[in-house]
């Protein structure tokens, strides 16, 4: 990891910690993503199954690798939600997979969006329950393979149908049950930014944060709410705060620029990544 | 108050603490909304602020009045953010006009709906502290008129652009620093149902809590999201926990229905009035 992570000392300092998620240039596959990485002087990316599954896993990390980039995470595991067996299994099955995945990819941990409520159901502690449930199973296979769960929060607006975690302490409380290295949480700036508690709960989340990942929250929330996510700057977060207080915690790993929105996913990516690198290093650094 | 109240013991008990929150049936004027709570034997009705301008103020309060009805809360104050003196000077005195009307139209409480950041500004705790400066700069006047602020937290998507006071948690912090008679807490099931710690939060607002809220929270979330409360049973909430635990905090006032939903809104009022009545029936009480 250091040998690789030098051969990118020699690029702008200030792009030492940034890393490309694959959903923010939605349209490039693997190669195309790596490619633009490293055009860009970027040394790290986060992976999305989908796009690593179409162009080979093993493939999928030989690009990585050869390019010298680092993996700051796998997108994504979770939906583990449902109270149905057979439907649990198969989820269960599938992070087993995903966690595989993520340990051929070299990827230091496996994001989970834990899911929202069954079809039909009301029952938000059972399902928060069966979660819990779930990262039991699943925490000891990933330990045995060198890949840390992390559990992300999302914006209380996914709770019925993407995630029933829904704060920073709400995922602490969880994966503080574990290992600090089996375990950990996703601080991301879109989900949590309105969290009157939230510097108390990154100052306590300290070496559990497994990923800091960085948008915008932009206003009018689109008709697919999961669009809303933006390019820094775009919303209305104020970074600084978060980046210094997820130091202050301790972190010193990768910062994660993700984002989900159309207008993003209809430009040029290369220009995507030039004007995401101009943004992270005026707001985020 | 007990007088009026005991006009309506020969309905049917179990309306007995039901209100029509005006905004349910969003085209009847209040004239036509007292009539539609008379003819479906609802004792109480939440009155907002615009119709009872159009219908004026003291007629309106005459029109309640002589109806027999109790005024469960007067919608709306609030939007207290700006940080512009001359911006923050207005809202302060609009907040005092409607603290005014509410103590003529003898209603209990006045719903504050903080507001959320000034336009283009990024400072989430500057807008919070603002907040609490412009309550306690309220509070006593309202105290001296007989009406209670109710602090509502807002569901969280609506941070940035309606109400930075996300959770009950929050609303209770600011609330405990004046006395309960004169500061209370809304608690609507709409914005606060994601929340992992509601159940302490509820128990712990007490005598705090001025007004109970009841609607659904439905998905997908429309393109205007204040236009997601919907009909309960339309939607992921399950009610009857929140009413047992709102009784058992020692809240023994009126339950709103409060539904802003185009679809709701485009439907005979009086058919949306008796599906209300039997929804509340069936899944609140």
């Amino acid at each position: 990891m250091s040998e690789r992570k030098n051969q990118h000392s020699a690029g702008d300092p200030r792009l030492a910690r940034l890393s490309l998620n694959q959903k923010t240039t939605n349209r490039w596959s693997v190669a195309e993503a790596v490619d633009g990485c490293v055009r860009a002087g970027i040394p790290a990316i986060g992976l999305w199954r989908e796009p690593v599954h179409d162009a080979g896993l093993e493939r999928s990390a030989k690009l990585v690798r050869d390019a010298g980039l680092r993996v700051s995470s796998l997108c994504r595991g979770g939906f583990l939600t449902a109270a149905d067996p057979a439907e649990r299994q198969a989820a269960l099955d599938d992070n087993r997979r995903a966690i595989d995945e993520a340990a051929t990819l070299e990827a230091p941990c496996l994001v989970l969006v834990v899911g929202g409520l069954p079809a039909g159901s009301r029952d938000l502690p059972g399902a928060r329950a069966r979660v819990a449930d779930a990262v039991a199973e699943l925490a000891p296979y990933a330990g045995e393979r060198g890949v840390r769960l992390a559990l992300e929060p999302l914006h209380p607006m996914y709770c019925a149908d993407r995630a029933v975690l829904s704060t920073l302490s709400q995922a602490l409380d969880l994966a503080e049950q574990f290992p600090v290295d089996l375990v950990g949480v996703v601080v991301d700036t879109f989900h949590i930014w309105w969290d009157p508690t939230v510097w108390a709960g990154i100052s306590r989340a300290g070496r559990r944060i497994a990923s800091f990942q960085v948008c915008d929250f932009n206003l009018p929330i689109p008709a697919d709410a999961l669009l809303a996510r933006g390019m820094m700057g775009d919303g209305v977060i104020e970074f600084r705060p978060f980046r210094v207080a997820v130091d202050d915690a301790g972190y010193a790993g990768d910062i994660e620029v993700e984002i989900f929105n159309a207008d993003v996913w209809a430009a040029d990516p290369d220009e995507v990544v030039a004007t995401m690198i101009r943004r992270y290093v005026d707001l985020v650094l």
